[in-house]
């Protein structure tokens, strides 16, 4: 072990303005510190809301910016009061990287809603310096906030589990919806979309995924395993599904009436908003209330809910759908997400990829 | 006990059309069966719902209509089949008296849900008649929706509880918020909001009232017993009191936008809309996802919990805070109920009125 409070040269691909295109980037780590583990990443899930940073959608983004937040990779070194893991390890990091630890929800195993929470990259550390994420050699990190990858898991089908997977898992199981027979919607097909097909029906669920083309029904009834398929413009078949679903997953990330998916819920049926949209939504509230439904949402997941996911798709054999790309294949890759064209999950091998060039 | 299946003639006061006058009128009540009871009506309070039906509101009044559904009175008949009651027995009626009995909320005693409910008044009974309310000398009901008021309650006290009462009461009770330390806000001081208060209190909760004015500040603090006041125009105050509440129970029946209230709501927090409003409401969804928050509502409250609210209220020693009225003032009564003019509950006097003329 290489003593520790050195600092480490490491090389990441980073975006430099907002026309998102990635490149070689050296930059310094922090100071690892006795809670930090040194991670060599090995892959590096590539998820929507990535796109978003690297083009500064939102208008928060600081370059150079080096994305991911699903990172998997190996513990190369621990600080001395690093319990959790052991050189060797293979772990998971997702987008939380730091909370304040003494708040509500940190108190509570809920660190993803702490106040003073800290992401992954685009966002400053403890120490002044700007975070980075996982689309490089290596990172350092609180072992709070990794995730041992159960013995058994490819390592490349845990990543899209660190963010895709825990945020469609974390309100099924929040909101009691974990127990088998209900029958649930899936809005929206992509990678957490396609991941709650997955969760939902190892939970024993009866799965419709809800789509406003015809386009995706192959994928959905016969890779994915849904059990049955609706197109939100079918009026009579949407009219026929009124009043039959506990929950429905709405991964939509776009202005959407949500009238239309109200209908579709039980008495007692909950609306759980997975997708961040900037637009305001409407309801016709005697629709939630006749009906008592909810209109929810959540965001991301625990650390406890991560560890959770990763055991849950572990026992049950849920793998993701992914697509294998090197890091020279990043830029296109982004390209290709942004029109939808993946089928569900890039994920970068990261250690497989030369990134220096 | 005179024979059951005779026709019986009573009198109410009934609107003729979209003005909403109340006057005099005679009908026939529907022939009783082994599970009706007959009641002779003593109080009967005023819901804002009943000024929406007298005048056609919603376009779905049916004439003559003898509006009132927050009905107390005395069982003077029993069916062959009663076991429930007998005469002499102190009785309440609410906005159901009927249901199909074997769909699932029927089932699941959440009749309140069915969608073949039928309501005390403007609408038809299972033998073709048209329901009438409780602004009559008497009414005929299944005794599955009659409720025994708790003996050492006034019966006019008992009156805002059918309705209003049990509105407040079913989403605190179903939502596992009954529970003493809560923080409670609510948002409208009217029929609803002001039992709201009260039963609030009463369940061991802190409780903000929210009004768009000061001008209900000490009806709230001095004479509902609200611990706090806020005017929702106040940012200061309002920003102060954000990430405060575990619920806020809204009864504001007009368009509102709903972000200043979730703002004030903690991780988990529950926005109750108990209002029906006819034009669509907005939310930014980030509100609701990046803190795990739920929009939600619920209508009036089953039998069982209106059987619960009566206890509940006896037990804690909550009363409602209600004007009472002759007859023959029932249509200035209504007039004032349209300018919010009732400290909080008008309750007809029927047994102590002239109703014919």
């Amino acid at each position: 072990m290489r003593s520790l409070g050195t600092e480490k040269t490491t090389i990441g691909w980073a975006a430099r303005d907002p026309s998102g295109a990635l490149s070689p980037y050296t930059y310094t780590l922090r100071n690892t510190g006795p809670e930090d583990v040194v991670i060599k990443v090995t892959y590096c899930g590539i998820c929507h809301s990535d796109l978003h940073l690297i083009k500064n959608h939102q208008g928060i983004s600081h370059y150079p910016m080096v994305p991911g937040h699903e990172v998997v990779g190996e513990v190369v070194e621990v600080g001395s009061d690093v319990r959790k893991f052991r050189v060797g390890d293979c772990v998971g990091v997702g987008l939380l990287v730091g909370c304040c630890g003494i708040c509500r929800p940190c108190k509570s195993e809920m660190e993803q809603y702490c106040n003073q929470v800290i992401w992954s990259y685009n966002h400053v550390y403890t120490d002044g310096k700007p975070t980075q994420g996982g689309f490089a050699r290596s990172m350092i990190v609180d072992q709070k906030f990794a995730v041992k990858i159960p013995d058994g898991m490819a390592p490349e089908q845990a990543a899209p589990l660190l963010c895709a997977g825990v945020t469609a898992y974390s309100p099924l199981s929040h909101l009691g919806l974990k127990k088998s027979g209900l029958r649930g919607g899936i809005l929206g097909l992509g990678g957490v979309g396609h991941m709650g097909v997955k969760i939902a029906k190892a939970m024993g669920h009866h799965v419709t995924v809800i789509s406003s083309s015809d386009r995706k029904r192959e994928e959905a009834m016969d890779h994915l395993g849904a059990d049955d398929y609706l197109i939100s413009s079918d009026s009579t078949r949407m009219q026929k599904a009124a009043d039959s679903l506990d929950y429905i997953i709405d991964t939509v990330p776009v202005f959407h009436p949500l009238e239309l998916y109200l209908s579709l819920l039980k008495l007692d049926g909950k609306l759980i908003l997975l997708g961040i949209i900037n637009t305001p939504l409407q309801f016709a509230n005697p629709m939630v209330m006749l009906g008592r439904k909810s209109i929810t949402g959540s965001f991301i997941g625990s650390m406890k809910e991560t560890e959770e996911v990763l055991e849950f798709c572990k026992e049950k054999g849920v793998t993701s759908m992914i697509e294998m790309v090197k890091m020279d294949y990043v830029n296109t890759a982004f390209e290709r997400l942004e029109k939808n064209d993946v089928r569900y999950r890039f994920v970068v091998d990261v250690a497989g990829s030369k990134l220096d060039q």
